[in-house]
């Protein structure tokens, strides 16, 4: 079976989640933390290098406040959480802005590992995709890649894209890494994972033909 | 029912049509002139305002020359053919490389007009994301939005891509105006169109619930 290097997980529906089991929205985020480890623990098994998943972006945080406390609070408990296993990891977002928590700030700075740091996590924590790319616009350094100027340069290439919630939509998740991505959907909210997702996942992408444009 | 402002067109899977009806690969691309025009007819009833064609793009030239030659002669066709019809074309693409066909280098200075010139049409040929996005990084004018300095800038943000030939992936095509497009897919191939795939793909659009990431 073909493994892809690196997966993209897009956890929506957490709201919708709540409100179909008769809670208010904002309580659908912490719902999704086993989600996130089961989630890892299966790509460790099965030998994927790296993992980045949509924490929330700058837009996001334009929503009611109890929903963006708890929200955030999600992001941080699920680094936390991660941070038992084996695996290094990295946050990418805008930290000049009161709305990223602070507790995360060191990971934006290196790469963090744990245990033998051998799965790369990458988290999106107050992330814009016109935030990640203005800076490459803003270089004077006219000889460089464009690849090596945004600001999520240190996140490669996805090759396939997981969303949860039935949306058929990248919602600016990492767009230069996603052009060639394969997308693949999932009508269940995130809280309802199963490692069924993930495999029909696998399966599908393992169908799939490689042609980066070609 | 609520139709999209600006739809982008991947018209894919003319290779696969062909080796499945005995033809040798490049025949197919011809095949995809009569669903080109059919599918604009189709637009310009319902009030899209819109419409952007996946051409060719600069990857795709690395191709045999047979499969070049005649993908690059099926878009000359096309812009011809719908030069007939009520619309303003407009060609976004790599016209210093020897693989952009001359006779559409107009329409690549000024959006050209016929009759009544009422829907918007963008065809990408010699198209690469990277070539699209790279002009804003050479710029000096740092006070300017990315979105200006694009070399796609005439396009708009598109709200609803249409692909043909079952890969759910973008591909490439323009990585700013799709950041938020629903995404819709049909198995069929291009040649194999029929304003059922159409009607279907805007009857998905209509339930789709329009965010932009907030």
């Amino acid at each position: 079976m073909r493994i892809p290097n690196h997966i993209g997980i897009i956890p929506d529906g957490n709201r919708r989640w709540a409100v179909k089991n008769g809670m208010t929205k904002e309580k659908g985020y912490n719902m999704g933390l086993k989600p996130g480890l089961e989630l890892f623990k299966l790509c460790e098994k099965e030998g994927i290098n790296e993992i980045t998943y949509y924490g929330f972006t700058t837009d996001n945080t334009k929503r009611p406040k109890f929903q963006r406390v708890a929200f955030t609070q999600a992001c941080i408990d699920a680094v936390k959480m991660l941070s038992k296993e084996n695996a290094s990891l990295f946050i990418v977002g805008n930290t000049e802005s009161p709305m990223f928590p602070r507790e995360l700030i060191p990971y934006t700075i290196k790469r963090q590992t744990f245990g033998n740091g051998k799965t790369k996590i990458n988290f999106l924590v107050n992330y814009g995709w016109q935030w990640d790319l203005n800076d490459c616009f803003a270089s004077n350094e006219k000889d460089k890649n464009m690849m090596d100027l945004i600001r999520s340069r240190e996140i490669s290439r996805i090759d396939l894209i997981i969303r949860w919630g039935g949306r058929r939509r990248l919602s600016g998740f990492l767009p230069l890494q996603s052009v060639y991505s394969d997308l693949y959907i999932i009508d269940e909210y995130w809280p309802e994972f199963t490692p069924k997702h993930f495999y029909n996942a696998l399966e599908w992408y393992d169908k799939q033909d490689i042609t980066l444009g070609g």
